[in-house]
Parts: structure tokens; sequence; C-alpha cells
């Protein structure tokens, strides 16, 4: 595997396997990869012919959160050994003076999209996401691009970016990995105390009850919404729900009065020392059908 | 000469191009094209291999000023005919809703240099003109650009622009054209009235009076933007100065209160019914030589 720190070194690099005739996936990080990471990996060397990974800390994602940048885990060995044994064949390792040259002197502004769901308490942090993947798509120009759909939200506003830039890009929208007890895997869950942790599966559930609801017919966005809450509030005892919220996705806003086309179901609920999220997607259209990228 | 109105169709007779091992150039406009475009098409044909022009009214540049949008002259074979004599090998004429296939659910925001000159009086033009370049770079995916150096604060944006999201281009920042008496070359000079258009060059005499205030030694920015002023007081009856401003180029600030580098003299002056800009650049840094890109 190679490990590249300038952008210039890494375009010669994609333009000669694109010379070649081949594909060439990207998948963004910022480091101290986990189980989540690996799946995107693998879903890349299964369907690129080259697969760039980045870690790169992105300093205009945090917001007002300094402290929360600067104390961001770092663990190069461990993202190295993870990433080669996944079949990256490129880690880039840009230096934030490399991807902000002439500091925020342009940036990117996501207009829709951002004040629902994670959005709402994070002001700018998808205006920093679009911005430095922005810049990683100009330098990598790759074919595909490959995010987990445990951001959802993230996932619809890469969607728009690559749209609205013409970035002759692909998006494949990874699955939420689980725990065997549907506990969606997160980097965050060793941070559950053991009475949360034995509580966490039942976030899940709560989605369960809301698709169930849908697929009995129940059509009105806060009656849903409402079915998920009364189950958290008869199953959680520690976690404390941040939001429950049914929305069109990719669109993330109520399309119509009545729920039509595919929706999300995405909640977030603090325990004592960590913020958990999930989500479910599921086409509600003229035939209920499978639940999608799960 | 082609004439493409698919970013798909561009986009494939560029990769072809490119994959024949030619350069291509690119030269963004709003149409209505006249001398300074040829200059701009000429210079193009001269330095790449093919080139590729634009001809795109971009709705989001124009601010409050819908009517401005609305009334903006057209005159499509009247472009053809020049760009095919100035050696454009593709017209690319894109619709609105293509450009912006979700509106504006991201956009891009200039964050310096905006602020002075005639972005001042044009809140979220700069914004505006980013936004649609980002699209056009994207799609076009040229290895040079070239912009006219009568609008100077532009060069300097989409400089910005380029190093901020790293697009692989190079940028030629072509002369202002100017008549025989000095006047720069604009499509606003036949809105001159006989005696506006008599006094016209004196702008342009202005701006050289401030460069030979810095020949002569002169540093300090505000005795230079005063000496400009004092000509305009003398020789301009019907113009009011809208501004004049000197700054460090392509910073468009002052980078030190002793002038240092290379400086730009800048002004705007309003007729009765044309506004006209004009500018010099100057190196006056160790050795005072050369005006750059006149």
């Amino acid at each position: 595997m190679l490990q590249l720190t300038d952008p210039a070194a890494l375009r010669e690099f994609v333009k000669s396997q694109k010379r070649l005739g081949k594909s060439v996936g990207f998948v963004p990080t910022m480091g101290y990869l986990h189980k989540g990471h690996a799946s995107l990996f693998k879903k890349a060397a299964e369907t690129s012919d080259v697969v760039v990974a980045s870690v790169f800390v992105n300093p205009t994602q945090f917001g007002e959160k300094k402290d929360d940048y600067d104390n961001y885990p770092k663990d190069s060995q461990g993202d190295a050994r993870l990433a080669e044994s996944c079949g990256v064949n490129v880690l880039f390792l840009p230096k934030v003076e490399t991807i902000y040259p002439n500091g925020q002197q342009v940036t990117v502004k996501v207009n829709e999209k951002t004040g629902v769901l994670c959005g709402k308490s994070r002001p700018g942090h998808f205006d920093g996401v679009a911005t430095v993947l922005t810049k990683l798509f100009t330098i990598v120009a790759p074919d595909i691009v490959y995010f987990g759909m445990k951001d959802a939200q993230q996932v619809a506003i890469v969607r728009s970016l690559i749209d609205s830039f013409h970035f002759p890009i692909k998006l494949i929208a990874c699955p939420i990995m689980r725990e065997a007890d549907g506990l969606a895997k997160s980097s965050r869950n060793v941070r559950l105390l053991p009475d949360e942790r034995r509580e966490a599966p039942e976030l899940y559930k709560g989605l369960q009850a809301g698709c169930s609801a849908i697929r009995n017919g129940e059509r009105n966005f806060d009656r849903i919404i409402a079915s998920v809450r009364r189950y958290y509030e008869l199953h959680l005892q520690s976690g404390v729900v941040d939001y429950v919220d049914v929305l069109n996705y990719p669109e993330l806003k109520r399309v119509k009065d009545k729920m039509t086309g595919r929706i999300i179901i995405a909640i977030a609920v603090r325990y004592a020392n960590a913020r958990l999220i999930d989500n479910v997607t599921i086409d509600c259209g003229n035939k209920i059908s499978e639940v999608e990228a799960q």
C-alpha cells in the first residue's frame, strides 16, 4: 500500500491507473479507523479496480468545538494496518496547510438539508464537510466514492454536492453495520456503561417499530414519529432521546403531507458518555417494499 | 465549430481530445461577445490545442437585480460567428436547469477579496461567479482557463477558487484591450454621449498618473489614491468617480502599510448611461519594473 501526502503525487498515480483503464474508488475518512470504515474499504475493493482512502481530520467541520478537533483520536499505524488489510491501495495523508493553502478564502455552503437531524445542533458542520470533500474530490478525481448510511444526512448532502457541482462521480451508500443484537456499530459503543449497552439494542427496535407502522399502512409523519417515541418511552431507562424524525430521503424534508416514496426514520439518543445515532430507510411508494441500503 | 448543450457530450469530447494528448483551453462567457472576448479566444487558440468557450448567463451572480438578468443582451448567431472566427472549437450552451439541477442546494462562498472595488456594491456577486465557475470547471475539466484583466477582481478571486479547490487548471490573465486613445474596450462604451467619449481616455491617464507616482518613489497607498483622485478632479467634467483604490494584487488588500510587491490601481467612473471600470497593475517590489498583464 502506497502512503502519499502530496496531492500532485496522488493525482499522478490516479491518472496512471485511469490510463490503464482502471476504475478508481475513494473512501474519505478522518482516521482512527474501525469496522465501519473496514466495510467501506471492502465494498470499494469489490467494486473498484483501485482503492484510494484518505485520512484527514478536517478542522472546518468541528464548528466552535476547537477541543474536539484538537483531541480527535489518532492511530496512524493502526489505520495503515487496517486499510491495507481491507484492500486499500493508496492511503492519502495530506496536511491541513496543503488542503487549505489559503485558509478559508473560498468555501462551500450547503443551503438545504442541514437544518434537520444532527445538522440542527451542528451549525456549519456540513459546510465544512462539503468544503473538504470538494477539495478531495478534485484532487483524487475518483470514479466512485463510498459513504456509510450510518450518517444518512451526510450521504444525502454528498449527493447534493456531487449533483450541484457536476462531479463525474458515482456515490455508493453502504449499509449500516450492526452487532448481532442489532446495535449499529460505532466507535462510541465502547463508552456505554454495562446497563446502557444492554439497553442500546432497543434503539434499532424502536426504528423497526416505526417501519412496522408504515408497513401496516400508516402514512402520517407525526404519528410514525409518535410511535417510535412511544416505543422509547416504554423501553429506554438510561437513554435520553435527542431527536426522532421521519423525513423523505434523500430530500430530508416532508415532500408531501401524506408520506410517499423513500423515507428515513432517524434517531439520536444520549447516554452518560456517548450520543448514539441510528436510522432506517424504507420505500413506502406505491408498493411497500424492501428496506433499502440496510 | 461544435455547439453542445449537454454536459455529458462536452465531457466526452474533452476526454477524447485529452486521450490524443491535446491540451484544452476554456473561456467562460455570458455571451453577447465583443472584441474583449475575441482577444481571449485568440489567446486560447494560440496557447491551447483545443478551445472550449461557454455562453451561459448565470442567474446567481446578478444579486437582487432580477431585471438585469432578464434583460441581459443576447445574440446567439453573432456569438457563434465571432467564436468560430477566433478559433473556438466547441461552444458550450447549457440551460439554467442543467447547470443548477437542484437549484442552489450547494453553492460556493468567497470569504475574502469581495468587500472592495466593484464587489463592495455587489453583495453575493462573486459567490455566484465562483459557484458557476466551479460547475463549469468540473464539467469542462480544462487545462487552462482564460480571463480578462479588465475585471481584475474576478481574476484574483478565480485564482483563489482554483487554489482553494485544487483544480488542476492554469489561469492565464489576458491584458486589457484598449482603443488607440487608451480607453479600455467595453461593450458599454457605445452608451457614452459624445462629450463623455471625448473625456473617457482621461480615466486611463489618471491610472498612469498613479503609476508615475509609484515610479517616482511614492509608497504610501493613500497618497497614490489622492494623486489619482486629484487628476480626475482636474480632468473629468461629466464623469463621477465611484471609487479609486490602490491595493496589493492579487490579495486585494494592503498587505503592509508600506507598499511592496505587485499592486493594482483600480477605478470606476459613472457617466449618464454607463459605468466604466479600468485598472493597471504594477510591480513595485525591490525593483520598480514593468506593468504586468497590461
